[in-house]
């Protein structure tokens, strides 16, 4: 499936439609769900969303009314922004082999449904979406430009990531236009931090390590200031990143414990530096600006097994 | 002055120009002038930027070859982004009543020049500057659009804040499809902090004080850390807000030393409160979102001060 006017031509022509997003779904997933089941409704479909239990309480007001946790045979699945059956929901085994039509902006997809509407060049699901629904004749509801919104915004980090382009900024002028409210949006996602992440921010700055004229950053997180500070998994959202924060760090470590017994690295860099390769000395691995391995033992054991590795590569 | 076209239809009436920005000129005032600069220069005027010593040496490479310090009877000078008279650069008093055109979108702009173009449902001036080079029929360069792209991004915090508007996105799509660069500059302007920035950050985060069930957060910033931290001006730009992006934070107070033997307050409150009429008891003032106030004596003789107002409101 090629163009926008394909894809909504076969959404007309089939129904009962059930649409799943990947597990842990981001606000990517969530709010492109959530406007392509108002869109297909508003063309006169029966549309749900598949009862996903690890949506967040965040986006729990908008999906009411959308959630089915039943399907029959005549069910259309379709899914949007998964990139493999791997990613299926953790209640959702059964749809294995079953995707009629997946919607995706991941390059890595693996083309697992039967038909596929791939976008690669897409910041975000929300983006295609947001065509489909212009595609579809559908006049956006201020619901389904505020979820398209949630879509773009949260995966470009609200327009910051490299990813932004002028697609992605039109979307939103569109969304906007049509009634999204973004200031309370904006706040919510991009502006407030919980007083358990700030604090946890707190302690990882004041004991980062810096090397190397500070251009090296090494951070370690243990798990009792995560059960101290009361933090959820929602609140150490791309944590990771944090010590790539600091000006002048062009590669950055952050070290978990959160599996007793283990060190977890996860190493960002920047232009010149290699983080796939680093972590594939401790038999880990990603890209090379963002890669993962892990040692066994504590805290310090990470430390020194991941600045071993620096310096044999001349880092530090 | 009322739309775009008589704003244009004057500029190309006109010639040799110098443009003024404000004292400590932001992202918005130095890239507003930057692109109407190279505009100007697009249809054939000249034009230059007046020398303010407060440009930041962040956007030095970009002022190169548009600045000058010479100013002649002939010259005809114009504003970007200046709202009185009294914020003329600290180099600017030599141009007082003399500003024939002012560009801005400060609905407090006082009429200070012989004419006035205001559009103050502009989220930044930047986002006039642009209709104005399309009025003008300039093709805008990439130079142009990255200064336009800083202004915009800039002044809604990289479109987080409430003004932002449908224009403002589209601006910056243009911008990006007009060549802007964006993703080193939303690196450098919202992502990255300096290390003395996220150092204080992290004092103030552990040593700061809540009441009323976290709704109210008090916190201190002695000068002492500045120095030690050796943090900048440019380091603490909006550090007042910082103590409101804690969860559940609906009255913030951030209280200073900068100045021996004064404390000064800023203020933040979310819908519901009055900065502006807490202050008030103290002598200061300011808007019922974000308001200041000062008084003799420490750090301590300053929260205090504040917290006899936030009982006498109710507040804690």
């Amino acid at each position: 499936m090629k163009t926008v006017n394909e894809l909504a031509k076969w959404l007309l022509e089939h129904d009962d439609y059930l649409i799943l997003t990947h597990r842990r779904p981001d606000g990517d997933a969530t709010g492109s769900a959530i406007a392509l089941c108002l869109g297909l409704r508003a063309v006169g479909k029966t549309a749900h969303i598949w009862a996903n239990p690890q949506f967040t309480p965040r986006y729990a007001e908008r999906l009411d009314g959308l959630l089915t946790d039943t399907v029959t045979d005549e069910t259309t699945v379709i899914s949007v922004d998964m990139a493999t059956e791997g990613l299926l929901p953790i209640n959702g085994d059964r749809f294995e082999g079953k995707t009629r039509l997946s919607i995706d902006h991941h390059p890595s997809n693996t083309g697992y449904a039967a038909h596929t509407f791939l976008r690669s060049d897409s910041a975000a699901c929300g983006e295609i979406v947001w065509e489909l629904l212009e595609e579809l004749g559908v006049t956006p509801t201020k619901e389904m430009a505020e979820a398209v919104y949630i879509a773009v915004s949260t995966d470009t980090g609200c327009f910051r990531f490299a990813n932004t382009t002028a697609r992605t900024f039109m979307t939103a002028a569109k969304a906007v236009e049509h009634g999204a409210d973004i200031a309370p949006i904006n706040r919510a996602l991009f502006e407030i931090k919980s007083r358990g992440r700030l604090q946890l921010e707190s302690r990882l700055m004041a004991n980062m390590e810096f090397f190397a004229d500070g251009t090296v950053a090494i951070a370690c997180l243990p798990q009792t200031w995560v059960e101290e500070l009361e933090v959820t998994e929602d609140d150490l959202d791309s944590i990771s990143g944090f010590p790539r924060t600091v000006d002048g760090v062009q590669v950055s470590v952050l070290i978990r414990d959160s599996e007793p017994g283990r060190a977890k690295m996860s190493v960002r860099t920047a232009a010149g530096f290699d983080a796939s390769r680093y972590c594939g000395y401790l038999g880990g691995g990603g890209h090379k600006a963002a890669a993962g391995c892990s040692v066994e033992g504590t805290l310090m054991d990470g430390k020194r097994a991941i600045m071993d590795v620096l310096k044999k590569e001349n880092v530090i």
